[in-house]
């Protein structure tokens, strides 16, 4: 029995059916040359037989007589495999379409407690011959970064490897600590961050003052300035998940012509695509939309801090109001850079403040009405967790496209999360199956709003 | 708005994680001839575009904000028929196996509550090109019987017949109520129990001692002598789904030569099966099972008492410890007869206050340690409930069998419900996933039993 951390247990405490706390991802697999029809269950049966389960993957909630709650965390005596890795199949005709629609009824329903909280759905029928790996994870275990660098930690880039081991196994190269501070959950911002008001509070009012000066002094998005939309409502518990990669040279070349970044052109298209959302539905606000974007706070270390990612909050204006998308990449650009910079004079624990302070208002939103009666801090997280730039392999399957799917919260009813696998940006979009219909739209905005850029950075 | 009655509610504010609260049904069929590849869609398809939805089907809890809780029914405004009608499909290779293991997860997630509360899967993937529909719909809206009534109800003996409705449509024929007295949950019959208590206690202590007068001069089997076995255990969210069909004649010929009823022979059945399965895990108890058997006490209405069914819980000896299968037939023969015997000399209300003294215990089972330290006042619930006795299509899809799949109680970890359809007698088995381990062979012992019973039956 391992006692649980608070970080672990209000992971849990919050988790309702109506919020399922665990985070997914799908991942699309090119099968080897050869294989057969009964490929995939061999391959099932295989890994059911021979595998060996990471300790995370052994892990359930386990309330200890003398307490009431989950606090503490127990090894499964006996881990049953077959209960956590499934064999599911998509139903006629088997296009992109029918699997996100299996992968959006698996994100919606909660774990069950009673076993170390994973499941994963190896998915055969798709009519071009692939198949898909779903994997869902509860937060209380990892956060979504970890939880996708678990899913690439056993591939590999050699196509005849047939040694991988399978998605609950170890890596092979050296281990990476699985439960690192962690990037797009607004509320563990919030907690990082009150941790970081603990700190400030003990050492002097001049930090304090330096991140209030920076806020304004720079013409920084602040919080609460964000309108009020549809996406910023109480959430249901059925989601809608939906994927799609672009090639990372489109955005490239976009970045390249207008002198922007690849993220910059990225959060141009989300911009282009709410728009149009929004325009379809008369829902568009007349003020910008907010996106917050985690970024990496990387930079040197001061002695006695720990060098590894630091993830700071940044709250960025979308411009959806304008109708010109050069207009729209320049306001993303200007937002972006003045943020960054920001972020980039800060220490690493003013930053985690002014993150904290940026995503603040969502520590309250389990108080009734707080949603529904208040304005919200941003409208949407928009975030990148970085992926492999090279082709990668497991046990001779190609990696067509790592997908992430989020968490909701009451009041960010969308969410949209990407990464990359070989020359692709992987976009996966997780929202409220009642809040945001017709979701799978917004892959075709998204598409149209790179078009539109590329137009635009072609005529200028 | 509709105020909840607490027998609704009941069922929604037991309902956990680990206990969900719903009934299911998986109905096979055969497709009409000439039915090509695309028919299970275009079916889909046309049932989504045209059918209407009866009004129970469009109920969902809500919470007034006056109160807390669930306390009220409203009719979902719209009713996203997409997200309740589902297509799924089977992996390879497409077995009743890979059915029930499917029926299995899906038996194992409650309902979300901000819809209406059920889903139906049409699963397609069966090798031998049947199809299958599974049904799952909360217990606060229809209990096992009235929902399988409801899924019989759009079906018709004509095969020709292309006018049937949605599983959720409206019957043709005369409207039933829906939501009639229900036999097979416990929980049910201790509500049932309580107004009993609470009627006689204002009538007189005479009655009440009618009943315990029965208890003493009777054989009857009591509660509280079940033993203690490996299925009286609180539960876990996870289930298991075993199903299988068997000739009602072969039933009825052993019936007609031990002189006993086809109800008697399913139960010596259930009794092989749970012996078989208790000796291979070392786990049989040496005094006998005892079974809670949920009997019709349909008998002359007395005036200005209704008609309809009403239903008492007999408890049955099982004869478990016996290792001769004619022994325990005769057994659970005597046994059932005294039971009903009993139940005929009483009134109606008599008999409630019986079948509410021999489920009593259950009521206290949310308890904490209160299954693990008491003894159990049965061992599982076997129950019937009347199917149709002539084949009956579905637009022209013949249906080949209906399975029960049931709630489970902490205590009760296992559950045997039959139906009927058509020449077959349809046994579904529910089970808590990590109480009741390779729950499928129990089908292998079902067989065995009535083969030894037929072969003892020859013999004598």
């Amino acid at each position: 029995m391992t006692l649980m951390p608070v970080t672990d247990s209000m992971f849990l405490a919050l988790e309702t059916r109506e919020h399922p706390m665990h985070v997914g991802g799908l991942q699309l697999f090119t099968p080897p040359p050869g294989a057969g029809p009964e490929y995939l269950r061999t391959l099932r049966q295989d890994l059911l037989d021979t595998s060996s389960a990471r300790d995370v993957f052994r892990l359930r909630p386990a309330t200890p007589l003398s307490t009431r709650g989950y606090l503490s965390w127990v090894a499964d005596a006996d881990l049953d495999l077959h209960y956590h890795f499934r064999h599911s199949a998509l139903p006629r005709p088997g296009r992109v379409r029918e699997l996100l629609e299996l992968t959006s009824r698996w994100h919606s329903t909660p774990l069950d407690r009673h076993r170390p909280l994973w499941e994963i759905h190896l998915v055969e029928g798709l009519a071009d011959g692939r198949f898909a790996l779903y994997s869902k994870i509860h937060h209380s275990l990892m956060d979504g970064v970890s939880a996708l660098r678990q899913l690439q930690g056993v591939l590999t880039d050699d196509p005849d490897a047939r040694d991988c081991p399978a998605p609950w196994g170890t890596r092979r190269s050296r281990p990476q600590p699985a439960r690192d501070a962690a990037p797009f959950d607004p509320r563990r911002l919030v907690r990082l961050g009150r941790t970081a008001v603990t700190e400030l509070a003990g050492m002097a009012p001049l930090a304090a003052r330096v991140a209030t000066e920076a806020f304004r002094e720079q013409r920084l998005t602040l919080p609460m300035r964000a309108p009020k939309t549809m996406f910023n409502v109480p959430v249901g518990g059925a989601r809608r998940f939906a994927a799609q990669s672009w090639q990372h040279d489109r955005l490239g070349t976009v970045a390249s012509a207008a002198g922007v970044s690849r993220n910059d052109v990225l959060l141009a298209m989300c911009s282009a695509a709410l728009r149009t959302y929004l325009l379809d539905r008369q829902a568009l606000p007349n003020t910008p939309l907010v996106a917050m974007v985690p970024v990496s706070l990387r930079r040197r270390a001061s002695p006695g801090e720990s060098s590894g990612n630091r993830i700071g909050a940044l709250l960025c204006d979308l411009g959806t109001h304008l109708a010109d998308p050069a207009a729209r990449l320049a306001v993303i650009r200007r937002s972006m850079a003045e943020g960054k910079r920001l972020f980039h004079d800060l220490t690493p624990t003013q930053a985690l403040l002014l993150s904290a302070l940026n995503v603040a208002p969502f520590a309250a939103s389990p108080v009734p009405g707080f949603v529904t009666h208040t304005r919200p801090a941003f409208n949407i997280v928009i975030s990148t967790v970085p992926g492999p730039r090279r082709r990668l392999y497991w046990n001779g399957a190609g990696l067509d496209g790592i997908y992430p799917a989020s968490v909701l919260l009451d009041g960010l009813a969308l969410n949209i999360t990407t990464t990359t696998s070989g020359d692709t940006l992987d976009v996966g979009i997780t929202g409220c199956r009642r809040s945001v219909p017709h979701l799978q739209r917004l892959l075709t905005y998204l598409e149209d709003g790179l078009t539109e850029l590329e137009r635009a950075v072609s005529a200028g």
